[in-house]
């Protein structure tokens, strides 16, 4: 995703009831943020927010947390949700390979929607799907392991089913043209425009054991 | 593949030294056949045999066999064969399905080469990826289950990265575009064909422990 600067970036994320300025401070709690003991969804790279808002407002009873590396890019999905009036989404700015550091087994479902595919293969342990990726995700899940992958890029999937297959990951679902099937699908703001200009989008629903 | 009639099929069959006209007196002696002790690779849909006949020319160390439902495609398998001098490959006239009646545990490799794809959702079962052709492949592989698929449907593509995942079967290498790839590959007649029209070639490689 492309980065703007945006101003006043800072004060419009620590003004929203939405933003979590330090989310270590959750850590074992995350829970309690939603005063309910309905399962946890987290998509790591959320960016603008369209998927996890809608997610959000289609699904009550599951809350959702988005993690976005990038101020300047989280702010606009807090600028969207700061519309709305939902009670069971949050968001906060982190990287993702330190995720074992905010949450201990406390997730229930991981969404991966359009990662950046890092396509240079000495690039290939900064994919979300990575082995070392993989172990940070051990960490945060409760009970079982849960991985929803969504992308338009043929290398990341294939890595990613690869990977995932060899980390003991099982895949339930997979699809290589999501829009021409009957699975669920609430679209990215990506996904959206791609999809429009004819691009397939791969989808896996992948699990494993603890 | 298109079935055509072709006359004295039988007969140009059982008169090649490269056609078992019996498969089943070879049960749990296959290996006697090549006179020698390397892995024996199968081909489950042969068709016209290109592949197989390729493969063989290229790799003198493993034997192959091959096998194809229709004796009037495989009489051009024999066809093509026969203005070749090698002596390791065989081919033989079998329904998949059935594949445990003639092979004791003495398959090293498996080759599921653009099989048809079945796509009525009642036909399931009749994908060489279904779990009950999963479950014959079980009692034919010698000391460890190995399966390369070849296919330009993405619909049994995905069918098949769900049912190995959940059979059992780990990814060693996936590709949705093989010739893109450095996959050492030798190209089917329909895979020549068609992806010489742009369609893109997926591939996957998996193994499984008995």
């Amino acid at each position: 995703m492309r980065l703007r600067n945006v101003k006043n970036a800072v004060s419009i994320l620590e003004n929203s009831p939405y933003y979590l300025k330090n989310p270590l401070e959750y850590r074992g709690n995350f829970q309690t943020l939603f005063s309910n003991s309905n399962p946890i969804h987290l998509e790591i790279g959320t960016g603008k927010g369209q998927f996890l808002i809608q997610m959000a407002k289609k699904f009550p009873n599951i809350n959702f947390i988005g993690v976005e590396k990038y101020a300047s890019v989280l702010v606009r999905a807090i600028e969207k949700v700061s519309l709305e009036n939902i009670s069971n989404i949050r968001f906060f700015c982190y990287d993702a390979k330190d995720l074992e550091k905010v949450f201990t087994k406390e997730i229930h479902t991981l969404y991966l929607n359009f990662s950046d595919p890092w396509p240079k293969v000495r690039h290939a342990k900064r994919r979300l799907t990575s082995p070392n990726f993989l172990k940070v995700y051990d960490a945060i899940f409760k009970d079982k392991n849960r991985i929803i992958q969504k992308t338009d890029n043929i290398s990341l999937f294939s890595y990613s089913l690869e990977t995932l297959s060899q980390y003991g990951y099982i895949f339930e679902r997979v699809s290589l043209d999501l829009l021409n099937t009957d699975i669920s699908n609430v679209l990215t703001e990506y996904e959206e425009k791609f999809s429009s200009l004819g691009y397939k989008i791969n989808y896996l629903k992948a699990w494993k054991n603890q």
